[in-house]
């Protein structure tokens, strides 16, 4: 058989931690390519713009082949229907996540019911480590090395000057 | 790139519910082929053998290509790396099943590292169908037929005679 | 308008608890009458026979009009069908008790469509009184004057002797 | 016995959805009669004023005999004390709404001892629909039919041009 | 052995509520002594400033000896550390709290792994107080003499006039 | 101030596991002095009986000082009691068992008003191990030196033979 699932890894990544790259390597590992898109809103505010976001994850992966960085302002089953995609990928972090992902799979499919969400189960190590939780703490002059790539701790701090 | 992951979907199936084939059904969609192995264990009492599982479950699953149904005793691991599998599939009903995933997930990680979990999100019709509570439907002649094939509601009235 | 919802409680009552009572006088208001059903299995393990619970349950309701206790073995709905109710009361304790009245709501829902599920929300002083806690505690000589009508701890004590 | 329980089903309906619809159709089935009560608050933005939701729930609701709408800024209780009400309604969409509405009935007993709160098990379909994703989609421009009444679709489009 | 833990109790306290007062006695019981502090933050709206949460704090534990309070911006391991303490305290009002503290607690452990985290289990009478609840009760003229000491019922008075 | 609390961390320990030793190590810095209690019942069945848990749980602490284990069949409060503590130390793994937890401490403070519970945060990477879950690897050859001490994957291999 000869179909192939191609795959979407959404999310803000503002900024992205080593959670998301975790994530990211499992997914590549299963499905061999992984289309990344930076799902953002120009009516939220947000630390980093889309472009910087894209340009960090890239330096956050560049250690990876087959896996591409995109944005895009809207529902997300839209784009992923514009690139041909069939499989939306979500890391959980803690089982009050889940409910919320249990809801936004259970739109997508009423609005697209050929994709599907699949849920990777990431390591316990990354289980709580929120894009929130490392900006509060990076403005409080915490140490975020154990939280985020090394690319994103000096972007964090240029940006918190 | 010419990397294939290979999908297992283990259970019990005793016995198989839509909520399975469903799974199925979406498993297949992503990954092209799949290995469904009902996981058993001689020291439980179960309604049908392991035998009759596979029986009932190729049966259930007759409209559909590229699956297999196998059965195996011990660590599901240990089976998925027998047939050179790398990811485990698992449908979810409902957020309290989710912890028993977690710590299901968890444990496998430290067992087989190489091996990853998805856990793909059903159709909320499906969400509170349970094999247990089939049974015990059936066993007070209610009517099972929204909650497993119809090959298995013939099973089960033979069986509960 | 004339139409008058029937409203059951069903339930295991092994033994009776004051969080049982608690909801039945609750459902009382509300409903202006309500009918107890004991659900027992013949295949499970019981410390009282459904005839005891019902004498048991009789007496700690013994200041309430307008409720009967009844016994049923088999599905609820069935019984809320043949005395032509069309409410299930169920009283939470938990969260995690949540999810199982969601499933066994969802299930009475696809077995009898014209059946409604309500939970009530107690009192907090009852949120944790489990039969099952208080059969552990009385085994081992503990006080249970605050979690069990008195005439239950005189029932419990002659039978755990 | 001539008690009868007057019902009142608050909410923001901002706007209403066909898991609101849902919840009023059964409430409406167990009590004969509703008050639906539109809250809102003066210091919160909304889609929509509490008169135009007040006309979107009565033209979702035209079916409907014996249901009134109104709305109310301020403790719901101090609503339901006002008409003479004894039963506040509530829907649940999901596990994690659960203990929202515990906290709320909890405080709520504190306010008003005499008023019970029950909550209305839906239909699995429209366990994830909430106003907010549906405002989120329909400003991407997804199709919210599956979602809300055809009234609402109109009033939404209208709205976000 | 003489070692002694110190114990540290934070929160936003805006206002103190009697689950917060709850929590001091039973934190001052185990460890002899206690340590709150006002945790804020100049860019949050607060309905009191720290100034007056120490103060209403103090009047509310007036009765008891050994508690001393301060408040602190920034990361509550580096107030821990600071005054040399070894335990943060933390009271839970529910489930849905407990994955918020889990998180707070992991966080905290890379930032300071040799400061601990303890959940002291409040009485149930306290479970579902939150200060915001608090506020809005009282913005609506609502008796919230069952939730606050009374020097906050006035001071809550006063401020929302 | 000279009162001294006396911690009590009570469990079934059949077999112990390193999440244990963790809770024992945490508890050992915060308290000074540990108390650790294998409660047991007759009438359940266990893999090792009360004395050989007892010999498994002091080789796995002998390097720790302060530290006794006994054991208890009864209600764990009569046991804190009986030598003069005033808190019960619990560790947790999951969300899910947060509730259990919550009813334990209920019904403990129902029964000993004078006596706290206290759960600590332990490490992610111990948040799923469960005595259970060890044995049923075991029981299968699968690889638990990450998961138990040493002197435990001995014992299991005898016993399990």
């Amino acid at each position: 058989m000869d179909r192939k699932a191609v795959a979407v890894y959404p999310g803000s990544f503002d900024p992205p931690t080593l959670g998301h790259v975790d994530v990211i390597e499992r997914a590549l590992r299963i499905f061999g390519s992984l289309n990344i898109v930076i799902a953002f809103s120009s009516r939220k505010n947000a630390l980093f713009s889309p472009e910087e976001r894209k340009k960090l994850l890239e330096d956050c992966i560049s250690h990876l082949k087959n896996v591409t960085v995109d944005f895009h302002e809207g529902l997300t089953v839209d784009y992923v229907r514009k690139i041909g995609g069939s499989v939306i990928i979500r890391g959980l972090r803690a089982v009050s996540d889940f409910e919320y992902e249990l809801q936004m799979a259970s739109m997508n499919r009423k609005l697209a019911s050929e994709i599907e969400t699949l849920i990777i189960l990431t390591d316990e190590k990354y289980n709580y480590i929120a894009s929130n939780t490392v900006k509060e703490v990076a403005m409080h002059g915490g140490d975020i090395s154990a939280l985020v790539p090394k690319v994103v701790i000096k972007a964090l701090k240029d940006r918190l000057k």
